[in-house]
């Protein structure tokens, strides 16, 4: 039975389909589009359309783009020797406001996981061993997430680095700053342990 | 500093705009978006654009709606002596799906809140007092939350039906189905008790 008017639950629907967006959220925030004023509601449409029409992946790095190269692949300032692999581009994003990398990167947009049916053929794994064959790289880091399927990926891409001349490295996991002995679970702890530093 | 393309950022921006919705969950959406099919996102930016278009407020009740009044006050069957006074169009839809209510509606879209200045004038409160002339009208549901605005706008409009031959109620508040009294908390287990019923 249809409680509400048709446009808003088409509205409502289609905010369902976002992820992590339930019957609750979807109505407040379709409530949230009608107490808009005309203009900026339109301006929400435009920019969802725009994002759609303008932004694919950069052909060398995988991550997303408007331009015909992305603008760290572009840019000439930046070491072609290192690329740091990472599974999303919001991973670019958060390495990039740390300001401690200058190397290139390379998006997998997803990684390996037996349990969900995704194989090395599904990822941007191809892309990644086609920009390997370039001498100019020296080293990888794998910068995939601590998680199984991270894990996974990890093995996956180290295994084939073996039989090239590149050194392949991966963050370090341990207690994050400002973190708390106590509160640490005990993965992480371990992983503390085993790769404590000599002071 | 931009680090996503700008026709991103724009989208991640407007999501920003909806209530409760951080960086976090804004950049998550958007990227949602970017992996819908090019169908499958202007089917949402037409659903935006419709819902801010078609959905006014019914005259009467002033819940949403797409027609010129909306499918309950133009339902000949509801009963027509009986008023539900609630906070938005959101209670509406709760109270239908309950089945036990027959009446018609008023939304107020809002409480009085001093603390936040709206005042009588701010909600759709003069609208109801014009449906209270009407010599149909016999009793009023004031079905506000049991917050203190709420609580604050139900005294409001029950004194102004003091004057008028109108019986006022109140939705009854007290510990909920399947609810569990060492979890109640002390404020509704109050209620609850000075509530009591006979049995």
């Amino acid at each position: 039975m249809a409680y509400y008017v048709t446009a808003l639950e088409e509205l409502i629907d289609k905010f369902r389909t976002l992820p992590n967006i339930g019957a609750k959220t979807a109505q407040r925030l379709a409530f949230a589009v009608l107490k808009m004023s005309n203009a900026e509601a339109e301006g929400f449409a435009a920019a969802l359309l725009r994002a759609k029409k303008d932004i694919h992946f950069c052909p060398v790095c995988q991550n997303l783009t408007d331009k015909d190269l992305c603008s760290i692949c572009s840019n000439p300032k930046r070491d072609r020797s290192i690329i740091c692999v990472v599974e999303g581009p919001s991973d670019v994003l958060a390495i990039e406001k740390t300001g401690k990398f200058n190397g290139l990167y390379h998006v997998l947009h997803g990684t390996i996981s037996p349990m969900e049916n995704v194989g090395p053929g599904d990822i941007k794994l191809k892309e990644l061993i086609a920009r390997l064959s370039d001498d100019a790289v020296k080293e990888l880091i794998i910068a995939t997430n601590p998680t199984v399927d991270g894990d996974t990926t990890a093995m996956y891409i180290s295994r084939i680095l073996k039989e090239l001349d590149i050194v392949a490295s991966r963050l370090a996991f341990g207690i994050p700053i400002g973190g708390d002995l106590e509160y640490s679970d005990s993965p992480t702890l371990s992983q503390a342990l085993e790769n404590r530093r000599v002071l």
